[in-house]
């Protein structure tokens, strides 16, 4: 049998439904589902994902395709009783994208096929407005010039600019028929030009040619792009629809619009939309013109008219579909309705963006109403959405005067250097700076700028322009529609109501309600929690199988991850502890010493000190285990290396400059990441372990006197070989013992290892049989593991990210395939040797999504991850069980 | 049943046999074999290594074990007719160690116990000699007092010397009865001093503690040392092996000896060794008096007096039982006898210690005769001896003048700077001087510093003395006996000769056959192979499977190889060819060039030089494999780091020297280990590896066409990921194809990958999918499997040494258990992949034996090391395949 690639859809005659996802497109499968609940979509046929990979592989259309593509225009040419290339009553088509995932904007559309100068005459003859039939067919030529031919979009926007110029018109809608007649004239001039060839007639051959444009465009850069940074598999291809074409540029009881079931900003079950009159669709999506509110959900101004107002009627259709659609999905939903001389149909519906807060507000309210349940709540709120949750704001405390305001598209704060293209935006991001995109409108070019910027500010545009979905998926402070701007790309200088700055000069975006655009830096503090967020992470919980713990080594973040629900501390970092104040003396003193005893001496000053920084932590974790790893970082990063440093450090340790110089050059090394750090320095200098045990061990002991619930956890770090274990574990039992004797408390107490060396992971059997638990270091693992530096990795990472040789920099995602496979022989060997091992990571892979479903699966008991990341983690690990239980 | 934990010897009643090794020791057994066949043995029973590891083990005797001494020592009184501790016809015993592995010297041993002063007063009225009486009981003192009081060896040796002195004595045998009755009194008061006690006159209590004292010596620090310089297992343990006294100090009937049954230096089938009239063996072993030849063969000076001479029928005896035991044994003994009043007694036999040379020569000799078969002489060739007989030679063109002469102990020539005590040689020696231990004699102590030392030289001592056993076991020059040297460790200087020279200057030892000292430094030349030594290695061949192949990148080198038995290039470091010349000059341009235009300009220069260094290299390698290796090394190694280089190099180049300081800063890298090298290089400058594939593919093609069989391996460094491999494939395939198919010559060429990176090794099956060979980068590996930077594990690894964390450097031997897992994971997921994949190593440890064993098993197709290394490692890879049959 050979294979169905093509799907009608139109009332009772539609052949597929929403479940056809991945066959059909999102928006296929969509328009599908629309039709048989009997929403008004106008007739089309949705060409297969299946089509497009064979498509791709073969180079040319699979047989078959084209044949079934004709059979579907005759029947909607039997549903609409118009005729695809017809003198009388013509049929017009679009034909546009629509992948398995959304991805808005990356590939081509066309629209109005079917024109041709016969058919605009027979248009004309049957009435039509001149204007409206003229602006369809120059709308055509510059479409399918552009996507089908590869004429640049520039070559017709001159030529428009350059008509209205000579015939005075300010808008394109100020231009009459005759003004338009002769700019198809020019436009098919310019295409005979780049072509050599005539605009064709044939509405076939342009339906063919355009399909196949559609195809190709899944291949294009920006696509590619946008799916290497979205994740989205190459070979999953695009499906193409091909619909009846409705005009909202018709005529004056015309207009388009998008509309979102509920509130995409705040979550509320109101229904939120713009529309512009005498517009297509793609005028609202490409912000050029600013649309009305539907409604006075989101009416600004007085002078606004909503759609409410001015077509009762049609309003009220369209919020009884809001209402269908969004009960009939479960989910809100974004949709694009064009009314056509009074007539409304949907273009489109699918699950619209919405920002973390309405994201979570949203899952709770299906979930309270019963139509989803706690699961599919918790796989709606991605991961990205709490860090956009935890975003910045301006700190309260600060007063400050307000430039200019927009739409508060994307929420959050964000302070940078405004950068007036994208290319500047990522040259400077790549050099380290915080930048502020600002731009008239954005385009799916500036992706790149985009996720470069902290912020972006745009003059034009709604809240469902390009920036405004773009920078809410990726979670950036966005400000869009914001008048009060005029940018001059000739002196690189943008006004901003009365002032002028330079590009370079710095900005504040503060989005809150208001969307204000501020002058110079202001001070940004994090965000909280409110309160359904913290009921959805109570409810994330309840999913999870993976404990999560901090990353923390002073009181202040050890609260702070409390707060956050971490359970437990995964990693304190000692070393951190010896920066501060008098320590950094003491313990250079310690490094210089020439002696073991004078060692002793100076860690002897340490000691009450470190001992008091532990007890504050295992106060604030009662309960709850708290992991302390010994001494890391090699000696020299305690030492000064530059001149001047030196001098004053000389001073105050009572050493020439001589010996401190000798020092420092005894210490250094040539890679310093697999040199004397770790471990090695506890069996070089044992008093250092004996020191930290005794104030881990210590402090432990006072805080149980006082009634404390103290779990503590002791880490070496960057075991190789057992016998390094086996040899620290004997200095630190001895030690404990003997603490725990004098004092007459018993502690029970964890002694275990970081899994951070190659060489660990493969022996770990050997390991685990004297070791308590394993934390991996999956940072270190990676940069032995791979022998990449992450300090040298800027030299070549980029190009292999562009390459393609890597999918991903390993350092942000765990590398499942490699160093993976080192961490999943770990935890078999391990919990052969010992099966109540206990295994965690602590590396800075332990708070990203995609690495905490490998541990996860990996069978860990925690994660550990800086304080803000825990919020995430929670999230991530129920996502992770929820998933695997939906495989199963 | 009660373990037997005691073996009598002696005539018919022996228990044991020379196939108990293990159980007795090497003397033990040896001992038991030689009462079989007959050969005059004092009779005694050996305590077994398993009752000395349970000892070790309990702290105390397992039970029975001093039972079954009893019983013994009654079974030697029967055998003898004398009684221990009997005032008529007193039985003396010795106590000796001896491991299962010779320690020679390592562990403890007390003669004469049984005598008391009871026993002394009833041997002088049975009518015994009293100086030879008094002399044996003082030297129980001594030794008893020292090995199981623990008493210092100088506390007595003082009170000697002080009596000598007072009385006039200038040796020791200048004593009369009375004066060592007066020293045996001064003995015993030291005794009681030191102990508290008086000198124990039970024999029953001396054997006892003597025994436990021998079984402790097992971890005495020099045995320790010992062992873990020649990897003995620390749980191996000693035996004891307890003998009726016979004395060669008795009368003047009587000596001691140490005879080879063939010639020790040159494997002649004719006997060889050493006696002193009246001493006891320790007196030969220990080089405090120099011996006298037992034949011609190794009489140097007409006025020594040969055993031959002096007692022709006891040597006649000695002969005969040289040719049994050398012919019973099938191997080279080396036997102890003393002669006691005319009446030959054989005290052990053990298989001699010998040159490399000698080692080959005797190997093929038994081989010859059909006494041994192949396997067995191969496996008498201890790798260390090729690298001994590779050592180098005085440079035969060069004249000079020696200072000195002594005994030709241990073959070869070392220069270096003299140094006069052990622990200086090892402290000069790991700052990186090369030093000559030049010492009166030298003791266990001196391990380390003759370890550490480039030759070493005595003032006494012969043939079979500490130094030179040691020494030729260490394969270190040695000359013993060089009586006109004196040393004067006040002022630390030495007279040799006329000359009188400071520590620290420099001496040359050319040991050759008549152990020439010469001031100052000579040069030296590598040594090559003689027949018998290329006749081994064609065994070795016929019984190895692992293929032996040479890292060289110069015609020079490559032509060594060869001739050293190389079956092909296994690493060809293209890297060390830019260092040459002009060619640097290039190189540097290329890394300065702004533009990849500039850079192929430079590359093109290079282009040439490189392919004709190939084509060398290629016509060498005629009908042999060649691996190259594309560029390694990160780029900043190729410009200039000092201030007053940058200048030159600048103005040479036509850059400032900031642009030059600016690209050197740019280069720079924390850990360049983990940085931009490798296939990273060539991924960022893929004209680099298009330049080097055209070199590699052009000079093959016109080798070819001049009828060489040429088979070029092209190598990618450092790949992690496959998909590195997959790019830099491409650009190779590419222009290879081009360059085949435009020169009309095919050419088979295999493109495979180093395996250096643990990542490589994890996923080795993805990459063999790709690859055609795998080599295996063990240093690399090492370092990023252990986190080890090799440049500066100086600061930790001797501390792990030393607290054993480590057992070896894992540099020098391959870690079978962690680094050795990934070798074994790659073999196996590579072969999974691609069966007929090559595997091969060409790291460090492709040169050493132990590894080499590692790689025989787990399956490799070759091992590639330095040209020097070859004949090394074609033996240990027979070596490694015999050892496995044996194992099946």
């Amino acid at each position: 049998m050979a294979s169905k690639y093509v799907y009608f859809f139109g009332g009772d005659k539609t052949e597929g439904d929403a479940s056809m996802k991945m066959s059909l497109g999102g928006k296929g499968a969509n328009l599908a589902e629309m039709a048989k609940i009997g929403i008004p979509v106008p007739p089309g046929f949705t060409i297969t994902c299946q089509a497009c990979s064979e498509y791709r592989m073969l180079g040319t259309f699979p047989e078959g395709v084209m044949d079934e593509v004709r059979e579907k225009t005759r029947m909607i040419e039997e549903v609409t009783g118009r005729a695809f290339g017809g003198i009388e009553k013509p049929l017009l088509l679009s034909v546009r994208s629509g992948a398995p995932i959304s991805m808005p904007g990356m590939m081509d559309t066309v629209l109005n096929l079917g024109l041709s100068s016969k058919t605009v005459e027979a248009m004309m003859d049957g009435g039509r407005d001149g204007r409206f039939v003229y602006d369809s067919y120059r709308r055509l030529i510059q479409m399918f010039g552009n996507v089908v031919m590869g004429i640049a979009h520039d070559a017709f926007e001159s030529i428009l600019l350059q008509l209205r110029r000579e015939v005075g018109a300010e808008r394109d809608i100020d231009l009459t028929a005759e003004h338009l007649e002769e700019l198809i004239r020019r436009y098919r001039e310019k295409y005979r030009e780049k072509i050599g060839e005539e605009f064709p007639e044939d509405p076939a051959f342009q339906l063919e040619q355009t399909i196949r444009a559609v195809f190709d465009s899944w291949d294009n850069q920006r696509a590619v792009t946008y799916r290497k940074l979205n994740n989205i598999p190459d070979d999953l291809c695009t499906a193409v629809n091909v619909q009846m074409m409705v005009f909202g540029n018709m005529a004056e009881r015309s207009g388009t619009g998008v509309a979102f079931t509920r509130h995409p900003a705040t979550g509320e079950d109101v229904f939120y939309g713009e529309y512009l009159m005498n517009a297509q669709g793609e005028d609202v999506v490409a912000g050029i013109r600013t649309p009305q509110p539907l409604n006075d959900i989101n009416r600004i101004h007085d002078d606004q008219q909503t759609l409410e107002e001015l077509m009762p009627e049609v309003y009220k259709e369209l919020e009884q579909i809001r209402l269908k659609l969004d009960r009939h999905f479960a989910d809100m939903q974004d949709l694009e309705f064009t009314i056509e001389e009074g007539k409304l149909y949907i273009l489109q519906t699918r699950s619209g963006k919405r920002t973390a807060l309405a994201a979570v507000k949203i899952a709770l309210d299906y979930l309270d109403k019963g139509m989803i349940d706690e699961k599919t709540a918790l796989s709606r709120i991605e991961t990205t959405f709490i860090d956009q949750l935890l975003h910045p704001r301006i700190d309260p405390a600060t007063s400050y005067s307000v430039a200019a305001v927009g739409l508060p598209a994307a929420p959050g704060a964000a302070v940078g250097q405004a950068v007036l293209d994208a290319e500047t935006a990522e040259r400077w991001a790549s050099g380290g700076k915080k930048v502020i995109l600002v731009r008239n409108e954005t385009t799916p070019e500036d992706i790149g700028g985009m996720n470069a910027a902290q912020g972006i500010l745009t003059a034009l545009g709604g809240m469902t322009s390009h920036a405004a979905l773009v920078a809410r998926g990726m979670g950036k402070p966005c400000i869009v529609g914001c008048s009060a701007i005029h940018i001059n790309l000739d002196s690189r200088t943008v006004k901003i109501g009365e002032a002028r700055i330079k590009e370079g000069d710095f900005l504040t975006l503060a989005v809150g309600e208001k969307g204000e655009v501020v002058l110079g830096e202001l001070p940004l503090v994090e965000a909280g929690f409110d309160e359904s967020f913290i009921r959805l992470l109570g409810i994330a919980d309840r999913h999870r199988r993976l404990r999560v713990r901090a990353n923390a080594e002073t009181v202040k973040d050890t609260k702070q991850a409390r707060e956050f629900g971490a359970e437990g501390i995964g990693l304190c970092r000692t070393e951190h502890m010896f920066f501060e104040g008098d320590r950094i003396v003491a313990f250079r003193r310690m490094i210089l010493a020439p002696t073991e005893r004078q060692r002793r001496t100076a860690l002897d000053q340490l000691l009450p000190l470190q001992q008091a920084d532990f007890e504050g932590i295992f106060e604030v974790m009662d309960g709850l285990p708290v992991t302390i790893r010994l001494l890391d970082p090699p000696l020299h990063e305690f030492l000064p290396h530059l001149r001047e440093e030196m001098g004053e450090v000389s001073q105050v340790l009572g050493v020439t400059v001589e010996d401190l110089k000798e020092k420092v050059e005894s210490l250094r090394e040539l890679n310093p990441m697999l040199g004397h750090r770790g471990c090695r320095l506890c069996i070089t200098f044992p008093e250092i372990c004996e020191m930290q045990t005794r104030a881990i061990i210590g402090a432990a002991i006072n805080v149980k006197r006082r009634g404390i619930d103290v779990r503590p956890e002791i880490m070496v770090p960057l075991v190789g070989h057992v016998n390094e274990f086996v040899h620290l574990e004997r200095v630190i039992r001895e030690v404990a013992d003997e603490m725990m004797k004098s004092s007459g408390v018993e502690l029970e107490y964890l002694l275990g290892t970081m899994i951070e060396v190659p060489r660990a992971a493969l022996t770990a059997g050997e390991i685990a049989a004297r070791a308590e638990f394993f934390s991996f270091g999956t940072n270190d693992l990676t940069q032995m593991g791979f022998g990449f530096s992450r300090d040298d990795i800027g030299s070549f990472l980029p190009d292999y990210l562009r390459k393609e040789i890597l999918p991903v920099d390993p350092f942000q995602e765990l590398d499942r395939d490699g160093i993976g496979k080192l961490v999943e022989m770990a935890c078999r060997l391990g919990r052969e040797a010992r099966p109540d091992l206990k295994l965690g990571i602590c590396g800075e892979h332990g708070g990203d999504p995609s690495s905490i479903e490998f541990c996860h699966r990996v069978g860990l008991d925690y994660v550990s991850c800086s304080p803000f990341r825990v919020p995430i983690a929670r999230l991530a690990a129920a996502q992770a069980a929820i998933k695997e239980q939906e495989e199963k």
